[in-house]
């Protein structure tokens, strides 16, 4: 009984754990993009950085297995070789991602960088659906209204003078960016799928093999995005400090999205990288010197309410 | 067990009858407003006109009361004369009104009218707030995160490009936006509190004497604003058609709102309105070929999803 209680109050302390890490990291990965724009810096290829950014995670998920092994020794449960029934549908997210980041570079012909950071809220409410179908989890009704106003709540906070001409976004740009929010939304919930089919398999080693075919997937974009760069150029070419800075953040904070949908979800995940968006902008007022608009006080709202019917709407099911 | 039934389906037709009234009236009453201000004809005097507003809907109450008395005689609940103790309640939302209507001659004086229509929102804050103090009505914690909602949906709905000047509003500026929402939301609660003090008391003969003295404090406001003007170019300087349809509307939609806080409460008052706003905006589109901003549309789908969550809040009390 005592022991059914502390099992439950470290699963619910390792998920808050992992929660706040994506939500600080989140935060600080959107204070390094300004800060890398600020300082006019955004001149090296962003498949290369995508690229290093999968090898970092493969490497640092080798090094805590190898820690483990030397702590506990190798089991079935965190031994590295697997089954090609288990590592089959590991391509999978990676590929989808791929998809979805070679789309990004065409729906820049029909919306600009801030309307499509509006666009992107979509992600949120495809990832409820996709998670409602694929993995076949209710949500209650509230639960539900709770995340079309987190949806309305983050639109609304990154609302500016010139938002409204999203609303002139032609067709074709409409259908790319839900085709974008659907891969995406996929893509996770696909990740969540394969993580929570094994529970007792080590993190670590699930980590791994998404991360060795994120590699394999950024090598294919970097030879269809970047080849000519890279061989003139150097596959180095405009790294600075900050760039460094940003890979590592996107490693870090690659695998806290991994630990998130281990140990909790993608509705979570969706939830803490909201709030992080919130938290960058009011941590940009300090550092930048950024003016918080009357929309991000009315978004910040109604997302808070929403986080609120969320919690609510989890109890009474 | 029949007639039960039957008789709380008539209330609920009555309730939502009147609910629709207020609806349709207070968008007409904004459309005649935009009209008007288009026709460049806005240079009658508003203490003039609200004293109309007040006269035409005391004899509207005369009329409705002697149809009543032909028809079903004079009784102890439709006789016109009454007791000190009942009608000593009746000026106080009157001279509330007056003093919030002064007020709006200063808060000019710190606000411009588009900052003006935003604050004002505070209004669903303290109707939701002296709701809950004066008439000691519970809302549940659903309905007050659907109040606060249905806050943040409407002015979200509201904001323009100019709407972060209201962040800028210096603190005497807050100070008495905050005062006249207390005034207006104390107002019009009380106003209910008359009203349901006597439930068998003809509602003809509470609006008869609330309207009397309406017209009183009316004539007062004239006396103190536009006594000049009145005297030089005449009561009736500046009217024009839309002029006496926006006095008939606001006479026939104060009716509207006596009959909602007879039949219904404040609360759904406020969800009548916004309700209507959002109305206007869409008439509007097809009236005046206004454009709808992607604001109107995040604040139209939190205040929808407002609705519904105070809806399932009352169901599950």
């Amino acid at each position: 009984m005592l022991g059914g209680s502390s099992n439950v109050q470290s699963k619910w302390k390792r998920k808050s754990a992992v929660t706040l890490a994506l939500t600080v990291l989140t935060s600080s990965q959107a204070i390094l993009i300004v800060w890398s724009k600020r300082a006019g810096k955004y001149e090296y290829s962003v498949t290369t950085a995508n690229f290093l950014v999968e090898a970092l995670k493969c490497a640092l998920s080798l090094a805590a297995l190898a820690r483990i092994w030397r702590n506990e020794g190798v089991t079935e449960d965190n031994r590295l070789n697997t089954s090609l029934d288990e590592v089959s549908v590991y391509p999978i997210p990676a590929a989808l991602y791929l998809v979805k980041n070679l789309l990004q570079y065409y729906i820049f012909a029909y919306v600009d960088a801030p309307g499509y950071q509006i666009l992107k809220n979509l992600n949120i409410i495809s990832t409820g659906v996709l998670y409602r179908i694929i993995l076949k989890k209710q949500l209650s009704e509230m639960q539900w209204a709770a995340f079309i106003l987190l949806c309305a709540g983050c639109t609304t906070a990154q609302l500016n003078s010139n938002s409204d001409q999203v609303l002139q976004t032609p067709v074709e740009g409409w259908l790319m960016a839900i085709v974008m929010a659907v891969l995406s939304g996929f893509a996770g919930v696909y990740t969540e799928a394969i993580i929570k089919k094994r529970p007792s398999r080590n993190i670590n080693v699930q980590n791994f093999w998404l991360y060795v075919f994120g590699m394999a997937f950024n090598a294919i974009a970097i030879l269809v995005q970047d080849f000519d760069a890279v061989m003139n150029k150097g596959f180095f070419h405009g790294y600075s400090l900050v760039t460094v800075l940003m890979i590592m953040n996107h490693a870090l904070s690659g695998i806290a999205v991994s630990m998130v949908m281990k140990y909790a979800d993608n509705i979570v995940k969706v939830y803490s990288t909201s709030v992080a968006m919130l938290l960058t902008a009011v941590l940009s007022v300090f550092l930048f010197g950024f003016h918080l608009s009357l929309a991000f006080f009315l978004g910040s709202t109604v997302v808070s309410v929403a986080i609120y019917l969320h919690s609510i709407g989890k109890l009474q099911r």
